[in-house]
């Protein structure tokens, strides 16, 4: 990743502080405009608008999972969409803490695809509105916002965040871990329409009330130091490539370069079959038997294309095209997969 | 810091995996090593009997002022000593979900002193007993355990972890925050006997159930991995100087320098006056007027000696001399405040 580059030649002396930003206090000057820049670099690079806040926080969407109704139900009400893995386990999170209704669910088939939304399906009284908006292991992806009306929709978006352009203001809340798009795990980045907060339910941990998090800056208590500074520097690396639009284009061309790929060979199937539903960042896909994917998997980690192997309930190959992943990685794979089809009919 | 120096020499090629550290996936073996070997290596410098869980969370220690009682309050009975800020944080918390007894408390006097234990006032029937063992505010530290019986101690030792040797066995929790004597802030560091595993409340979170981690070996969901490799490579200091004993000895001789040097001088009084109630940590000290406090904080700040300005519920200067300062440091504070006292009368 191009910024682990920059990460490399930190000093010792930040800007002449006579600390490493990793010893820096977060109560210190220097550290509160490294979050300070954190924070304005994301709302420019997302377009963020004014009346939504920005938070630094710990404990990935698995905390989000729970905080977000400890926050918003206070009618115990909620909707979800199961589109794979993450939603799945959102939905048995949520359902302890509310009455929640599945609307839509492309369980059937592996989910292998977007399941179409009913919105008689949808109830105009629940609390918040969630789905996932790109799923990791099964690689599909939303184009579409769904259509909530007054109900606010909470997104997921930890594996595509800043991978192509959303509209912050058609949502609620919109979260994500930042070990995908970012980079440092451990740093999960939440956007909430400020509304939203201040109304957590009694029983709300402290930790996991967005209003803890909002009047302190993300600086409740100690913030995940490094990790922010690290975003800060991803920030400003997709400011220097033209923004978030243009890594969108980067990241439309890495994918077709290797959809293409796959579509064209007598060897390969994606596993989302409907153009529409694809993600960008993940591309599921298979041999036509299980030897070959293995085949193919120890060429490419040979090749140095690495981390292919497919997650077990979906099998083959999985091919992770984070923003980090230039074109040249994507043409390679491209490449190997054309020669395999090429040496193996 | 000395593990700094590593650190600016990682490589990008990690033990040739091909990735640096902050690019692995956390489900990678090269990963599972590095957070296998920092939990090894903690259990070694730490000596933590066998029937002792290891976690490495995230959310710092104002998340467990909420997980201890999600996890420990099976009849929402808890007792708690208030030495200070943190404590005093922690029981806040602690009131919202237990019905709360102050055994003790410090706060009379500014929170100088460690407060007299009276065992009378424990309640046998409590779920658990909780302490700050080394208050960062106001330099005070517990030297003897509380003797709780069967109600499991826990302790939150955020700013003197691996700063002095420490009996695991004596207590149901040891928890701590990294940012002080590990480094990386983000990981919180969470030593629990494995019968306090498994009983959580029915409405705990998911991330807020200790079992959850427990059961998944910290990787529940994406850790902070680069926080981790951090923590592993101070483990790793702290064996290569001998151990947590040989840190306490320099940590001892660092304290009775700065101590010495207030204690013997006519213009500076410590904040904490009984000798065994002194924190190894960290150093409250009083010119006679905040004059005085101001123009030594600038002497010592143009010196290299910095962040010296104690919190604003004290005043005056505080002294932070966790692991990572050497005892060199210790010395040149001594020499300034000897300086300064020679100059000023």
């Amino acid at each position: 990743m191009v910024v682990l580059e920059k990460v490399l030649h930190f000093k010792l002396n930040y800007n002449n502080t006579g600390m490493s930003v990793m010893e820096m206090s977060h109560r210190s000057k220097p550290y509160e405009e490294i979050i300070g820049n954190a924070e304005s670099l994301l709302r420019e690079i997302m377009n963020i608008p004014e009346n939504y806040k920005v938070l630094f926080l710990q404990g990935g969407a698995s905390s989000q999972f729970a905080m977000i109704p400890f926050n918003l139900a206070k009618n115990g009400k909620a909707d979800y969409v199961n589109t794979g893995n993450w939603s799945s386990v959102a939905i048995k999170e949520g359902k302890r803490f509310t009455d929640l209704k599945v609307v839509a669910s492309s369980e059937d088939k592996t989910f292998s695809y977007i399941p179409e939304l009913n919105k008689s399906e949808f109830r105009a009284d629940a609390d918040y509105f969630h789905y996932t908006v790109n799923n990791t292991i099964y690689g599909t992806r939303f184009r579409d916002y769904p259509e909530t009306g007054s109900v606010p929709l909470v997104c997921d978006a930890s594996s595509s965040i800043l991978s192509e352009v959303y509209d912050v203001s058609k949502f609620g809340i919109f979260y994500a871990g930042a070990q995908k798009n970012i980079g440092p795990a451990g740093v999960t980045v939440v956007i909430i329409r400020e509304d939203l907060v201040g109304n957590a339910l009694p029983n709300t941990p402290v930790m996991f009330d967005y209003a803890t998090h909002v009047k302190a800056g993300s600086m409740h208590n100690t913030p995940p130091t490094y990790g922010i500074y690290l975003a800060k520097l991803v920030f400003e690396w997709v400011k220097a490539k033209g923004g978030v639009a243009e890594i969108q284009k980067i990241n439309e061309a890495k994918a077709k370069l290797v959809y293409d790929a796959i579509d064209e060979s007598k060897l390969f199937t994606a596993h989302v079959k409907s153009e529409k539903d694809r993600s960008l960042m993940n591309i599921p896909f298979f041999a036509t038997n299980e030897e070959l994917d293995d085949k193919f998997i120890k060429e490419c980690t040979a090749l140095g294309l690495t981390t292919l192997k497919g997650y077990r309930t979906v099998g083959g190959m999985r091919a992770s095209m984070y923003n980090g992943m230039p074109i040249e990685g994507a043409k390679a794979l491209a490449e190997q997969i054309k020669k395999f089809d090429m040496a193996n009919k």
